[in-house]
């Protein structure tokens, strides 16, 4: 039989995903949601506390593959014609969501002590949203129905839109010059790619779906949905819009014709790869930031604000489909995750953010993914799922 | 939204799964083995042809993850007793299926004008089969009830142990000194982990699958079976025996107690990762071999007794079972796939293998695999699928 070179594959898949499901277990036996159990996977093994596991490529590729996964997932349960329905309040959303915390960021910064460009990439590191989370825990849930949902979606993909010229001016800052044409140059594709997708892509991927029928290749509604997801990931990430805003639009294409069969499929993949996209969060957290009592009074002012200025900003935005649904959008905004700390450590390689801001920025990120699913069960609690 | 760091991941995906499907396409429409387009692929993108893609750690993954599940998969389809009532054969075959390609290889080397180390290597190089290939070929086509594939595979396990051993030896001649102990005690753990997993891993899977019941973790029986695949896996590549062997006995252990969903879940997993397995047979292959008139008719002479000396030496071990099975069982050990490159690159490592018997090995090994599939569907010509 084959043989393998090392034993670091096995041990790494066997350590983190059977550490995830064990904790998963356990969270849900004590009744919290079984999101932060694998992200708790990720701390214990990580730098945060044994060192047994540290970021690596594998780990790093695992943690890609999962999350694209699961945005392809939850872009299977929503038809566009919903998302486009909500653009009016996801756009309010998206704006009112960047602009809050990037302002009480960069306020917080500043009375910290913080240089002004180093307080522009602190906020800016508030500003994007890591759907995955959020999506994970509505779509475990049965709650991808709701209005509230389809309001978070739409407006992640905005947000990472905007998110990116964010970091292209705070880059380009740092920088000494910020490019505007190229700025706008991007805008308008990253604009125009999403639009074209969410407004014709149903329509391209059913007359796909019939011409698939007549294939030889085994599974072919599986294949051509991975060259599918494949390719507007590509797409999307050289526009430079993050990847899984296209295995999202790739999802949401296949909404409308996707069968049972694809489902399943792709299903089997997430419930393997997915606990490596949270673990891999919790395997960023490093404890650095308790080491000195001003950095972690600033780490809990910008983790607070980072809440508060999520829900308020958010929740503001999302106010005319009722108050109960504008504190669920507002909650299901508030994870960081991985852009976060991939803002910070630009700022951190460019040399104008220091080695202290960066562990706030990863201690910000970190906790704000476990905070958000208990909040969002509180702010379900009464939403019926299907 | 996450901003992941580079665009390598989808592009690598999106080219190689694409290229595979769209080549497994193209062979099922002019009638050859979809498992030869896929190794194509890699051939295509490889140093072998366009040099777009080059074997790096990301493909490595997701290859070795790829035949693992594939392994698994096939295990889930095979019950322990089965494979042990053909132990038998399955010794004698495996056994002179070491021994005729190692003396074969050998004596070819030899008088070419190789040194005895050197031509040691090479007949070492052509002892172990790459059984994913087979296996991949013989459940594709619902084969893996007949008795010959059962042979097959438990040929494949046992080789797997000889191989080790043989490794062992070679290496250890090449650096000095053999240890004998050390060999011993590794040759009694791979035939002690085997047999026990084989003889009892069924019962204490049917225990195992009672308690899952009881479990609140989503998709419980699957989460098991990844569980019990990863250990296993480690388990075995720890002992020495290939990770795939331990993941084929994870499977098998569960082929009795296994629900619908759990094979549907895998199933997705293999077929999203199986095609960078066998694309990445091919993106070994490079054409240094053919700019030598010398070199090439050595490769050609090796590839030669490569397969004859598989089919004749596995056939006459596996005679019992009749001359038709014989066959199948023959041909279905003939693919080396990385296996005999791993040995070959060894010997390179370690001085004693040119460069140009290196570039020799690894032809053998990708044209074994390229040879199989259409010699594998002619020797199966009579046999019913279910």
């Amino acid at each position: 039989m084959t043989g393998a070179a090392g034993h670091e594959l096995p041990v790494t898949m066997f350590a983190v995903f059977g550490l995830a499901k064990a904790l998963e277990e356990f969270c849900e036996r004590i009744g919290i949601s079984s999101v932060v159990g694998q992200i708790l996977a990720g701390v214990i093994l990580g730098p945060g506390l044994l060192n047994y596991v540290q970021p690596n490529e594998l780990l790093g590729v695992l943690a890609e593959l999962g999350v694209m996964f699961l945005l392809f997932q939850v872009g299977l349960e929503v038809k566009a014609s919903e998302l486009v329905k909500v653009g009016g309040t996801a756009t309010l959303t998206a704006v009112l969501g960047v602009a809050v915390p990037f302002v009480l960021g960069y306020a917080i910064c500043t009375a910290w002590g913080s240089t002004s460009i180093e307080a522009t990439f602190a906020g800016a590191a508030m500003v994007a949203t890591s759907v995955g989370i959020t999506a994970k825990v509505l779509a475990a849930q049965g709650l991808l129905h709701m209005q509230s949902a389809k309001i978070i979606l739409a407006a992640a993909v905005i947000d990472d839109v905007i998110g990116l010229l964010v970091l292209a001016v705070v880059s380009g800052m740092a920088e000494g010059s910020v490019d505007y044409t190229q700025l706008g140059t991007a805008a308008a594709l990253a604009v125009g790619f999403t639009v074209l997708i969410a407004g014709f892509g149903s329509h391209a991927a059913g007359r796909l779906a019939r011409r698939t029928e007549s294939l030889r290749v085994a599974e072919s509604e599986f294949a051509v949905a991975m060259v599918l997801l494949f390719g507007l990931a590509v797409l999307s990430s050289k526009i430079g819009v993050a990847a899984i805003v296209g295995a999202f639009l790739a999802g949401m294409m296949l909404s409308e014709s996707a069968g049972q069969r694809l489902h399943d499929l792709t299903y089997g993949v997430s419930e393997l790869l997915v606990p490596f996209f949270l673990a891999g969060i919790g395997l960023r957290l490093q404890l650095s930031i308790f080491s000195n009592r001003s950095t972690l009074l600033l780490g809990l002012a910008i983790l607070v604000a980072a809440v508060v200025s999520k829900v308020a900003g958010c929740g503001l935005g999302a106010l005319a489909s009722g108050r109960a649904e504008a504190i669920r959008v507002g909650v299901g905004m508030v994870p960081r995750g991985e852009v976060g700390m991939v803002v910070a450590q630009i700022g951190f390689g460019l040399g104008v953010v220091s080695q202290e801001l960066y562990g706030v920025a990863v201690f910000m990120a970190v906790m704000t993914t476990i905070i958000a699913p208990p909040l969002l069960k509180w702010a379900y609690r009464d939403a019926a799922p299907v």
